[in-house]
Parts: C-alpha cells; structure tokens; sequence
C-alpha cells in the first residue's frame, strides 16, 4: 500500500503558445510537432530501424559530409559534446581548447573530467577564435592529440573560421572536435570539404527540432583514434562503440539503450523540412532574416556584440540602452506578447541580449513582431 | 555553397500503429501523446520552471517519497543508472554488485568505469537476488560504500526483495542503488519506507511515456555521500551539483542544458495520469491483467521462466514450445497482427519471450489480443 499522497492538485500543463526568439530552444514547425506525436514503436521494428537509415542520410546531407559515423545521441547538445571528449581522449593527452565563450569553458571542462591537459586559447568573448593562436598553441605543444572549438558560439553570437582551424589543426597532426550546437542548418558548416574530426550538435537550434538529442558525426580519423583506445571509455552510456552496435551494421542491430523514439520521428521530420528546402537556401533565409533584424535593431539604438565578419545570423548578441531594467524588458515581452528573447550569459549577464532566428524561427514575421515589440515596450513605457 | 547531395528520396515517416507488448517502450495513452506535442516553450520560461515543480511532486509521489532530489535525468535509464554511479562512486571504492541478468551486469561495467570495484554477488537469471548472499559479502567487505541491484530485472521478469536487501546494507552502513526501471508504477516501490538511497526508472515501461527520460531519486545519505566527494564527478552532463541548480532552488534557475522540454511536458501528463488513477489501482491493474495473462499463456503451452512468488506482473518472461521458429512468430505478430512482443535478453535469447503489460498496455483489450493473435501463430500455421 502507498502511503505518501500528493497534497496539492495537478492537472495537465498547458503552454502558453510563445514565439521562440532566444538562443534556442527555437520556434518548431507544426509539422515537427506533429511528427512528434505520431505513434510509439518498437526501438527494434525493422521500421524503425529503417527510418533511423534515413535519418543518417539526412544528418550526413546536414552536415554535408560523407561520414559513415552520422547519428543522434539521445541526450542534448552537452552530451554530444561529452561523447566527443570521451570517446576521443585518453588520460594524459593534450588537447588546444579554445575559449571565446561559455561553450569553450564547458569544453575545458570536459577535457579535465577525461584526465586530459587543456591548452587553452583565449580569446576575448565576442571575438572568433584567432586562428594565428592556435597556430602558436600547436608549434608550442606539437604533442597535442586535438584542437577543439567552437564554430558558433551561443553564448556570444561570434563564428569562427573552422575550415581555416582545421586546416592548421591537420598540419600538426591534431584532429578538431567542434561545437556546431548553433551553427547546423544556419550557417555553412561543410565538414568533408573543411576535414573536420569530430562535430556535434543540437537539435533545437537552427534544425528547429525539440531540445534532447545532439547529431554527431566522426571522420575516419577520429573512428581511428577511438579504436586505438588503450584505455575504455569513462562512460557506458555515451561508448560510441556500443552504440554503434545500435545505429549501425546490415540487418541485425545490438540493443544498447532505448532510443528515444519519438524525438527522432521529430529530427526525421526536421531533416525532411531541410532537405526539402535545401541547405543553401535555409542559409540564404537566416542571412536575409537577419539583415531585416539588424537594420530595425539598430534604428532601435542597440549595438552588435561581435563585429560585421564574424558576426552569426541566427544568433544577435545585442547591447541594450543604459539604464533599462533588461529583466523587465523582457518579462514584459514574454508575459504581454509571448515573446521570448534571450538573456545575456556568462560574462554578457546583464549587459546584452541574445535574439534568435534559427531555423523555423528566423520568419519575417518574427523579425517584424520582434521588433514591433522591442519598440513599444523600449520606448512607449 | 553545399556540395552534397542526398541521392535517395527520403519523405516524411509514418509509423503504423503498433499494440507494444515488449519489454518497452511500452503502448502510450493518446493524452501523453497530445501533450507530447504542446507548442514548446524556453527551458527557462517560468511557466516551464512551475512545470518541473509539479513534476517533482508528481515523481515523489510515484517513488513514494519525500526526498528533495527527485528530478527527471534528460535521457534514457541507461543515463539514469550512470548518473547513480558516477555521482557516488569515487575510484576505489567498493560496491556490492548483485548480478541476476543483463542490467546487473550492466552495473557492474558502470562501477569499473567509475574506478570502483566490483564485488558481485551472482544469482541464476530469473532468480531474484538473494539477500543471504547479500549479507555474506558485506559481512566479507564490510568497507563497501553501496549495494547495487536491480528491483525488476527487465532482461528476465525478476522481482528482488528491495526492502530486504536495503535493510541488510544498512546494518552495514552501505548506501543502496536501485534499479526500478522496469518496476516503478508496475509493483509496489516506496522509497522512503523501504529506505532506499539511489533510485533510478525509466519513462517507457510501467509510466507509459515517451522514452529518453530516467526519474532518480537521491536520499539525504546519497546526497551527503555526493558532497562529500574527494574527486569531481567524470561526467559533466550527469554531475547532478550542477544539475541541480536548474531543477531547484528558490527564484532563479541557472542553464546547465536544455532541457527536453516537450519529453517533459508527456512525462507531467503520465505522471498526472498516474495520480488520477492511484499507485495502488495501478499495481492492482497491472496483478490482475498479469492474472488474466498467466492463465492464457498457460493454456497455450508457454512456462514461466520465473518462479511464482518472484514473478513480476509486468514482465511475463516465457519459454515457448520446443521447435518452433521463434524470430517468425514474432515477425509473423508483428507484420500482421501490429503486435510486438520482446525476444530474449542475453542468456535467454532465443530461449524466452517477454512479454509486457506495462502501464497504459496493461489493459484486457491488449492481453486479448495478445492471447488470439499467440494462439493462431502458434497452432494455426
């Protein structure tokens, strides 16, 4: 017999419909959510199996790449970070970490927590990686085993040159793990022209699917590396040669964990909406999009974080005016027009804002709500 | 410009609609399914954070606890068991390992890739575990800091006596992580009353939601035991000291991930759910179409693997008659009847079947079908 009772009454949660201008999650498409909801089958149905198939394909057109190694990890962004760092480094090896943002931090962190040694690389927030410091990093430390970056940094709204970091990255011998969370779908991200390693993202940024599952792929290289391992991989759960097990081999798959279905019906969905649209012009649309933000952002009287070349369409990391209650502004957006914007992280707390236009968000009739909104409740308060 | 170019047609997925009688994930109710696809809000949105409140309440209740760490982990029960382990297991460390089937073994990888030790305390598969043994190895090692076992064994239909168990590691001053993946809203499970420390489910068995979540729970000792810690936790995604500041705290929440917004919202549904009917209408549910089953699967030539007093209502693991071709039945349930139900696991593949009656599934309309569709593959071909 139970004998603890719920004191207080729950009923069903309904949201509120909000439109999604944040660093993500990002604005879904009604077909994303209806996929979503399609009936639960078997982690093992041949149909199942046979779309998660297509949903490689997809990931590979995605991240434009020809790696047999392209699948999800059920779990968010931070966790396709992980399963890079720990299935690629070993106790005892350097890896450049280069830090322009909090996601360059988290990468610190994680190369600590696999007992590596990180060789950082800072460069000041707002600011793209500087390609000529990790050159310096690697002649200092030739024995680095990777150089890991951040393409786009959500924190910031700042792209760096991937294709020129790997390129350096390769004259030294060192594979590049790299942070496409915010970049995937919004901005060119060419992982076998560039030669990229290892790459992860996230679901619910610029593929505007829900949040929890992180696209990973892996070049030959990095698959190399992995299976030379003296060591065994720190986790079960995120050991890419178990899952493999799973996501890949002719006819019979090996259970590893249960995938999340669902929300892979969802990022198939996603995909397909890509695909269809197609890759050049879903980046063409987050440029545009962002070219009608920045001008009225700016008639607004608020000023770009990062500067014009190397600044991300998807994600405007703005300074607001002096002396406003931010937090104010945007309650006032989220509870009197459904407006999410994002706030500042890391070192830009309280000093900017973060406006999102990933994926099915970066709309004109987002841009146009958003700065309607910003306008009355910045100037008609 | 993008140079890759999928050359297969890839167009939207339609899964059919399966009656899931497996070992999970399990069959979902409509309502979970519609909440699933709520218009997703921010990770961050107070109305998402007042939705996490009422989700640990609702987790509370169905663990039967009042533990203040009860949250859900952002991905599957394979994470929920890793998050247990690397949160309170330092290298060298001790755990008493009890081992009846797969995920016991599973456990005992988690401990050794956490720098433990494993001490194993092994029982046949589709026998409970037993608590003399138990004791003999704490009495043998009385320097173990926990018991790990496994309350429903999912790979063989299993019940273990958690209250018995956790007893006996108290005496020895021992924490106790559980696995009740499998057993939470199918059989009684109270945590607080049983004095369990480390608990941790998953969404898509007897909860009937989606997969991709794993609820844990953490007494006060497990927490103290986490604070206490000597070295850092080696997952990032899983160290529950930083996940905590966003499921808790008064007011402000900080980001660690995003979290699976819309997974959450079906799990606040199945949970409310769950609530309406009551744990112990559930449990009886779940008895009475284990009943209904029993004495259909009997009829029909099928034998238990597990003995009657340890047999779980959920889990019905069944050696089939002698000479039959096993993988087409399946198929043959599976292709015309919709139905699935589970192979064997480990040492009973290609030995036994599981089949579920698992939350939402445990109804007579399913154990029905399950009964005729059995019988006409099993004698009608």
């Amino acid at each position: 017999m139970s004998n603890l009772t719920l004191t207080t009454a729950i009923d069903s949660f309904y949201p509120p419909h909000r439109t999604l201008m944040g660093p993500g999650p990002s604005d879904i498409s009604p077909q994303v959510l209806q996929a979503l909801s399609r009936p639960t089958i078997g982690h093992l149905d041949p149909l199942f199996i046979a779309m998660m198939d297509e949903l490689k394909q997809l990931l590979k057109y995605a991240f434009q790449t020809e790696n047999e190694f392209t699948i999800a990890v059920s779990a968010p962004g931070s966790a396709g970070m992980e399963t890079c760092f720990v299935n690629l480094i070993e106790p005892g090896e350097k890896v450049i970490v280069c830090r322009n943002g909090v996601f360059g931090e988290r990468m610190r962190e994680n190369v600590v927590r696999c007992g590596g040694e990180a060789i950082l690389v800072d460069d000041e927030w707002g600011k793209p990686v500087s390609v000529e410091k990790v050159e310096k990093a690697l002649a200092e430390n030739p024995d680095a085993v990777a150089v890991a970056f951040v393409h786009a940094e959500t924190s910031t709204g700042a792209l760096s040159d991937a294709q020129a970091i790997s390129a350096i990255a390769r004259q030294f011998n060192a594979l590049t793990i790299v942070d496409a969370v915010t970049s995937l779908g919004g901005v060119p991200l060419l992982v076998d022209e560039w030669q990229l390693d290892a790459v992860y993202s996230g679901s619910q940024k610029c593929l505007s699917c829900v949040p929890g599952l992180s696209p990973v792929t892996f070049s030959q290289r990095a698959v190399e590396k992995m299976k030379a391992r003296q060591s065994p991989v720190q986790s079960w759960f995120l050991d890419q040669s178990l899952v493999l097990g799973y996501w890949s081999g002719e006819g019979k798959r090996s259970y590893h964990h249960t995938a999340p279905v669902n929300s892979l019906y969802a990022l198939h969905e996603a995909l397909v909406l890509l695909k269809n649209e197609g890759l050049d012009n879903a980046w063409s649309r987050h440029h545009a999009m962002h070219q009608e933000l920045k001008e009225g952002v700016e008639a607004l009287g608020l000023k770009f974080v990062v500067d014009e070349e190397s600044r991300l369409p998807q994600l405007n990391t703005l300074y607001f005016p002096e002396g406003i209650d931010e937090a104010k502004v945007r309650t006032q957006l989220l509870e009197e027009y459904n407006l999410e914007i994002g706030a500042g992280l890391g070192s830009l707390a309280g000093k900017a804002w973060r406006i999102g236009l990933m994926g099915y968000g970066a709309r004109k009739e987002n841009v146009a709500l958003c700065l309607k909104a910003l306008q009355d409740v910045l100037y008609q308060s």
